[in-house]
């Protein structure tokens, strides 16, 4: 820390040293500082919370498991198979620590409702399903010209390593919800374009799931399908016109708001809406926070664990390799640790 | 017809014989008869309606053709790709005639419109789709521990002939359907499953689309999702309670009814309900009658043509290749004549 401070106050920045990280939460907020350099190793700080560059989560994950630390990290985890097989040494051998990762479609209420009524058998046993996820922001103009390759690596400074979705369509997540609702992933194939990622997976538990990760010009058409052989289960969105525009004419109404998703499922008993306490859309950070906070105060199940995690970037790969080689790939989750 | 009256009388049975169509629908309205054997080139009529079991339309629409008869079949036509070459080449032979296809859900009301508003540009250019479509009433007991090949041929009486499709989940209409909105496929990807066949389309127009022809256990959650660039548009079901059960509780209510698809699209311009003036769900008989007569007689556009149609079947032969082997297949438009 010393000879930080000093090359640093000879660069002429002003500089605050502290040891802990009780002490660095005061100091922070007492001189607003534009830069924190922090050490993993902190005494007085139980967790670590990564919102690094993607490309660096990997080295960040096992700074923090071998400095005894409990982790919440972005995803991804693992930019290649030997990535994962390490993450996977590592979270075995600090099994005692707790480890979320930010998938964010995992903390949506309506999402882990719907997961306990599916464990629940609800709907008895999942057939198949569709999981259509898209983002909006990306822009659609002149998308039949784009090359279907990567576009934009966003979060990865190291372009050519970047895993399948976090490239055009940024969109990971509905993979992983997929791995969440329906288990493990025996093999997939996927079309990939510029404008998203369409893949069908078959799951060990004998479902067939197709899922899109798309762009969209305007609002999400988001809709999750489960078909059991009970029953089915439907999440989707509700297009809500702005709060002020009740009563107006729809052409007065040119602004369009996907405000609230509805669920239900319908079995030998009825039709039933899925109720949630509160509604959790977007990133979920507060829930996401919550429940790594429980985890590590409480020892409550995280709702995203690493080792979970790690799995979903296996069958990423798999999802990489089948849309470059237009072939069904199998996943290969790298068990080995030797 | 002397001949065959002859030998029916021998084995005990009454017989009435009519030399066209006009005597025909009399007499059978007269005599309601248990068996009516009828000729294709019976004169004083305009058009036959081909309704016999699956792997007889083939012969019977080449003899309607050749007999200078408007036809109206119902769907499969072709069992190869033989017999798609073959019809191809009557079709434009005799392209005076009318012939119509009897896929289902062309005729269903929110189809067409949803289709004048793709053409009319309403939400761009499409770009990507998911057409959900799945069939109740086939059983889900045990559906994981059924084989995924042919399991009942149903209207097939030659099995090992079947095409995809047309066994368990008996429904090709959904990738027809696929068809009639998004134009021509250059190939696809396809995972057979006992619950259902799961397609991934790569249209002309560059498009992508996910195609699920399911079986369900209670209700049918069809959905049709098209985003394009600038814009979106769905239909799908809403899940009404049955007549009588309004302000009832949940719990009382136990049989829920599947009624009334529901459409809209959202661009630029806001949001907006897909109006019909009636709706038209299920085989839409009437509807494609309607069409087939207006077509006869007042040259309207076919919504099913026939040469459409055998379009559809060289999609369903690339599907079942695609299952079978699961690799990518590209179509085989059999347009050689010679």
């Amino acid at each position: 820390a010393a000879s930080i401070r000093r090359a640093l106050i000879y660069e002429g920045y002003s500089v605050e040293v502290v040891h802990d990280g009780a002490q660095a939460l005061a100091c922070a907020r007492d001189h607003q500082p534009d830069l924190v350099i922090l050490d993993v190793m902190m005494p007085e700080v139980d967790g670590v919370d990564i919102c690094t560059s993607s490309d660096t989560h990997h080295e960040i994950i096992l700074a923090s498991l071998a400095a005894g630390k409990h982790l919440i990290t972005e995803k991804p985890v693992g930019y290649n198979l030997e990535q994962c097989r390490e993450m996977r040494w590592y979270a075995r051998q600090y099994a005692h620590l707790k480890m979320a990762v930010g998938y964010s479609l995992r903390y949506h209420s309506i999402h882990i409702e719907a997961r306990r009524l599916i464990r629940e058998g609800a709907i008895g046993r999942p057939t198949y399903g569709h999981v259509e996820h898209s983002h909006g922001g990306h822009g659609m103009s002149g998308v039949f010209d784009r090359p279907a390759g990567p576009r934009s690596a966003l979060s990865d400074r190291s372009s050519g390593s970047y895993i399948a979705g976090s490239e055009l369509t940024s969109t990971t997540h509905p993979f992983d919800l997929c791995r969440y609702l329906f288990g493990d992933v025996k093999d997939v194939f996927a079309f990939k374009q510029p404008y998203g990622v369409f893949v069908t997976m078959r799951f060990e538990s004998g479902a067939t799931v197709q899922c899109t990760s798309g762009s969209v010009s305007r609002v999400q058409p988001n809709v999750l399908t489960v078909q059991g052989t009970d029953g089915v289960l439907q999440t989707r969105n509700e297009y809500v016109p702005p709060v002020g525009t009740k009563g107006k004419a729809e052409e007065e109404v040119d602004l369009v708001l996907v405000m609230k998703p509805r669920g239900f499922y319908i079995n030998g008993q009825g039709y039933h809406e899925i109720k949630v306490d509160k509604l959790v859309v977007g990133h979920g950070d507060e829930a996401r926070c919550t429940n790594f906070l429980d985890a590590v105060f409480h020892d409550a199940e995280l709702i995203s664990p690493l080792d979970d995690a790690i799995k979903t970037t296996e069958l990423l790969h798999a999802i990489r390799d089948s849309h470059d080689h237009e072939i069904r790939v199998p996943i290969h989750y790298q068990e080995k640790t030797g």
